[in-house]
Order: C-alpha cells, then sequence, then structure tokens
C-alpha cells in the first residue's frame, strides 16, 4: 500500500469518519455498519466501503465493522494515535479560543507554543501558556522539532510567517488568515475561513 | 444557464477566487490573467478559465479580466452583492472571537443576532450585541427572516439547536461543533473543525 496511491479526496473524508465513530464509542455502541455510519455522516454506505477498503478489509460480511478496531486503524492511518504537538502564532480573537478549546487533546494535538509579533501581547498568559516573541519562532519551533502550526494572523503577516514556520521545519500549517498561502509541495495547508464558506452556501439561497 | 448545472466544487472555488481578486484590486491592480490568479490561489489557469467560463465570457482573448468587473460578476453569482444578517447561537470563546471578527462585513455579511441557551451568558454584552435568550430563537430569527446561521455550540446540542434554526427558516449553516449534522436537502452545511483539518494533514506527515 503506498501512501501516494489514495487520493486527498478519501484521506479528507477519514477524520470524518472517526468523528462520528468516537462518537459512536461514546455512546457505548460496539458495531457498527456503513450503513449506519453512512447516516451520521451523510456520505453513502458504498462510498464508505469503499473508502475504508483502500487500507485493508476491516469489516466483517455481515457483521459490519467494530468500532474500536476501526477506530485504532483509523488513528493508525491518520496519524493520530500519537499526540501532535502543535505551534499557535497570532495571540488574538481566535488564537485565544484555540488557546483555551479543550477538543484537540482527543484528538491527536496539543498546543505547546503560542506567538505573536506584537510586543504587547509577549508575555500575556493564555490559560496555561505565556505568549512568545514571534522572534525567538525559527528556533523554539526547530528545537522542538514541530511539524505542525495553526495561523491566525492577519492576512497580511501570513505569507511571511508561513515562510519562517516552513523554514523552522513545519510540514502542515492550518491557515486561518484569509489569504492563500504559496508553500512548497512538500508542505500541506488547510484553510479556514468563515466568510469563504458563508459564501459557498449564498450561492444556493 | 441553471443553478443546478454547475458542480458544487466549482461553486466552492468561487470565493477563494473573489478572495484572491479583492486582494488584487486593493493593491491597485486593473487587470489579471488566469495564470497571475491561478499563481495566487494555487490552482492551474486552465481550471480558472474552465471555472469562470460556467458563467459567461468574462475574459477578453489576450488582455485577460478586468478585476472589477470580475470582482462584480463573481459577488452577484454569489449573491454576495448583497449584506446578509446572520444569527450567531453559542456565545463561547469562539463566538466571541466570530461576534469581533472585522473580516464579515466586506465579504456579504453581518452577524445581527446572538443566542446562548446558558442564562448566566443571556444578557451579555459582546462587543455592540447583548447575547439573547436561545428560547427566543426561533421567534425572533423568523421575524428577522434569517436565512443564514453560525452555530458555536457543543456538538451535544448543535443536532437540536440546527433543527430549530431549520424551523425559522434558516438555509445556510456554518456548523463549528464537531459533529455532522442532519439536514433537509434544501438547507446547505458548511462545517469548520480544526482537528478534522488537522488529522487531514497528519496523514501526510
Amino acid at each position: 500500500m503506498k501512501a501516494e496511491k489514495i487520493p486527498d479526496i478519501i484521506i479528507g473524508r477519514l477524520p470524518v469518519y472517526l468523528r462520528a465513530l468516537q462518537r459512536m464509542a461514546d455512546s457505548g455502541l460496539k458495531t457498527t455498519s456503513s450503513q449506519e455510519l453512512g447516516e451520521h455522516v451523510g456520505i453513502s454506505a458504498a462510498q464508505i466501503r469503499k473508502d475504508i477498503s483502500q487500507f485493508g478489509d476491516f469489516g466483517k460480511q455481515g457483521t459490519g465493522y467494530s468500532i474500536a478496531y476501526l477506530l485504532d486503524k483509523l488513528r493508525e492511518i491518520l496519524k493520530v494515535d500519537r499526540i501532535w504537538d502543535v505551534a499557535l502564532v497570532g495571540a488574538g480573537d481566535i488564537g485565544h479560543a484555540l488557546a483555551n478549546y479543550q477538543g484537540f487533546k482527543d484528538r491527536g494535538f496539543r498546543i505547546t507554543m503560542i506567538f505573536d509579533s506584537d510586543k504587547s501581547k509577549v508575555g500575556q498568559k493564555i490559560g496555561n501558556f505565556t505568549v512568545e516573541d514571534a522572534e525567538m519562532m525559527i528556533e523554539k519551533v526547530k528545537a522542538a522539532g514541530l511539524k505542525i502550526a495553526m495561523l491566525t494572523v492577519p492576512a497580511s503577516e501570513a505569507q511571511g510567517v508561513a515562510d519562517k514556520l516552513i523554514q523552522a521545519g513545519v510540514r502542515a500549517i492550518l491557515n486561518y488568515a484569509p489569504i492563500n498561502l504559496n508553500t512548497p509541495h512538500n508542505v500541506k495547508v488547510q484553510y479556514i475561513d468563515p466568510a469563504t464558506h458563508l459564501q459557498r452556501m449564498t450561492y444556493y439561497l
């Protein structure tokens, strides 16, 4: 099985399956079917079976999937069977919300550093964190070997910060700044921009 | 031209083009090419030309696109040549950040109401807003004729709140709760869940 062979669109659905399966497990369910999972995530049973079968034979004909087993396998495939340390850059409103968010730790991530270039924010406490000077970012991210960062800086600063993070060894960026980033092919970027999401829906109104 | 005929994946790229074109306009540019736009958004020139040509003939062979004209057309197509009033449900950290976010108004949206079911938050001021009791939500959203809502409530409450919003006439939901919503076919949902986005990238690390 070669990683390169699985289309990115399938990879994008796996976290959604994982999330739904975790909720099923939390509610006490032990097994599920592609039909049932499909109803939870709004994806056809056939598509789910096809997606999951890319990685091996995880279900039994007639008895469906063991939720615990499928959870383990999906976590292993997505490499969230471990905890990834994450740098957060930008200590504004969204940065604060993310720093305080309790939903990362059960899903494979923890923020371990927060940076801002605004000297008035450096030294500020956010929950258990102290905001650090962005001038130290390359050095500290590199020393800690961080591969993942979240960017909540203004659009005008995002590309510059991304370039530095990449220089420091970061290979995955979750970008909240409303601007497209130019990055090398070995760096993954995901975008969160609420206005873009809203505009995608108004077309249909 | 029938709305139904344009694939959703194309509609999803239009807000990204719009955002990049707006930045070009802000920096003083008057015209652009599909090549140049492509470099800004990381999409091939051929794909951009194909996407835009779905809606008409907006460029001139050899001289490219007028940015102002293309901005107008894209805003018209996405129906953000107007301002949409939006209800925000959930006055937690993310709700606060969204209520204070300055990036909506230039892109077709303004939050006009904030609701929470937590009585200790009702009456609280967030910027210019006063948090209202979620018990009044259906009535107030219906009276105002709102079609769009943002959901920043806990996962356990999201489906119930979504059902009420739909009952009140909402047809587009931006859901920050980490759970899939079951909605009728005439209701659009977009999801923002940072852990899902991060897990989509760790696969490649």
